[in-house]
């Protein structure tokens, strides 16, 4: 098994990244191959110790920044680490990218260098998303901000392999995002994607509102890209909002900051649970390649974390049951005359 | 002045409902009419001195529930304490009308019995939503799930007029929501109202992320009432994913619960920060007259405070100010040419 792991991609690129995966080629004897500048790639390799690993570098000599425009860089930057690894996958020389750098970049060069799987009709970004009941799955988180019914019930079928084969959660229960669970609710994309879910074979729980993805009452959540960017985004700035008020209230009280004290190793689990990079990053999926795109802030934990995820995509065969996953609901939705 | 409250609204009614409406008859000096069933609100009322004060009781039979669906009670519960608390607002008999009831059943009934305001092609359910530094205001919430750029363009001029009459921002920031701040991003709906917004004399500040609303960016918060909803009930169900996951951590930690309990009083502070049911509930704007909900949880403060917020939008002439701005925004929109 051959990994391709994008050296340069991410906030403590290339240290940590080299870092991660040394690591996982000692921990998962699976071969990484290490896209990127040579020259900085080689000094990071040489602070470890990977006698018997296999972790060849494949040079590329441009970096696709953080804050590069997805469409430009695509055609642009030929010689980019995420180009000449995605054409490794493409070219069959390695099974898996994996990269902490520019999701909405992975996503333009991946649709231009990989191409979409047979039968999709829009890739999409998606990600573990944290509950109370442990880590659902979110799909899209951007990749298309204007859908059709027909592209959410192929996320639906694709977050649904994904959940079931990657993250190991049996039989996922798929809900809809929407302004409330009765079946006369939603904007017109829900009210017409409703019933292609309902057709579809999968295991749809219904529309489930706001609340209810924190509350984990569904497996693998389903929305349009626009939708799927502010849900994340909202989390996040609710969750600092809450931090940061409290972190305020606490301070401006000493009997109180010196509970807060005693109570540090629970604030600091609650961190952790709530932070995704843990589990190991997002998919994208529906294009014709396993890849796995990282937080930008991965830490080498987080490096690993995502090859372990590769590992087990490329282990699963996600692919192939996702083409024939998008088949079969598409002849299920085309029966109920769709 | 003379404001109608509707007695039978809300979890907590009709006893905090009418405790509310007492508290404010006296310290604001205004009349309030309850509406309601007569045999149910005189004995709450012979609980309160009332001596001096103007509180009539206006009989209404029926009752709109909380779960009632909303397109079908506003014909057919011609009796309801909300239908004859409008149309007294529609004969010009009292000047504001306030539910603490079913917010989808208030603007059916609002659309049904008192209109839209003269230029507004869609009225919208706003509320504030608390932010780090403070109350900002969402429009909309829910009451359009599918929307159209002209329609966006009104909801800013009503809650940018509302914003700073009503709340008391000067020259509030007028922020339209995105998948990310570059002009580019946006699903097409978002695309198209930019430039509506930018030709529109409000102080529109660009686009914001989900992270930048509970961040303060913006004071005046445009949505589709899709995602409008979206993100409400995802922020209810985040901050309600915190305090469990942070109890259960802390309860699981003998140390962390003692300190927790020296924290309390700072958690309480959070708790009322983030509780958007003190700042006195949502608007319901571009209908003929001034509706405003309240959270259906309100207790007696809440009540007042949303009876206080109904006086300060009388005084403050907010529908004719809203007349007026649709009317300059709509005149710049078309020169924009559109």
């Amino acid at each position: 098994m051959r990994i391709v792991l994008d050296a340069m991609g991410g906030d403590y690129a290339p240290a940590a990244v080299v870092d991660g995966g040394v690591q996982a080629a000692r921990e998962f004897g699976v071969e990484v191959v290490l896209a990127g500048r040579r020259e900085a790639i080689e000094p990071e390799l040489a602070k470890h110790d990977t006698a018997g690993l296999q972790l060849p570098i494949v040079h590329a000599s441009q970096v696709i920044e953080m804050d590069e425009h997805p469409a430009l860089v695509a055609k642009a930057k030929r010689d980019s680490s995420m180009v000449v690894g995605m054409q490794l996958v493409r070219q069959g020389e390695a099974d898996a990218f994996v990269t902490m750098g520019n999701s909405g970049g992975a996503l333009a060069v991946a649709l231009f260098h990989l191409g979409r799987l047979k039968g999709i009709k829009r890739p999409a970004l998606s990600s573990v998303f944290p509950t109370v009941k442990g880590p659902a799955f979110l799909i899209d988180l951007g990749a298309n901000a204007d859908c059709k019914p027909e592209y959410l019930l192929q996320f639906a079928v694709m977050g649904s392999v994904y959940a079931e084969r990657v993250l190991g959660i049996a039989n996922p229960r798929v809900g809809l995002v929407s302004n409330g669970e009765e079946e006369g609710k939603g904007n017109s994309l829900v009210q017409e994607t409703t019933p292609l879910l309902k057709a579809s074979g999968l295991n749809f729980v219904g529309n489930v509102e706001g609340k209810d993805v924190p509350a984990g009452l569904a497996d693998v959540i389903v929305t349009d890209g626009f939708t799927g960017n502010v849900i994340v985004k909202i989390s996040e700035g609710v969750a600092a909002m809450i931090l940061e008020v409290l972190e305020r209230e606490i301070k401006a009280r000493p009997v109180a900051m010196a509970g807060a004290l005693l109570a540090k190793p629970a604030f600091r689990a609650v961190k952790r649970a709530l932070d995704y990079s843990e589990y190991g990053g997002a998919a994208l999926l529906g294009v014709n390649g396993i890849v796995i795109v990282g937080h930008g802030r991965s830490n080498a934990k987080a490096v690993k974390s995502a090859l372990r995820v590769a590992k087990v995509a490329i282990e699963s065969k996600v692919l192939d049951a996702i083409r024939s996953g998008v088949q079969a609901a598409g002849g299920a939705a085309e029966e109920e005359g769709n």
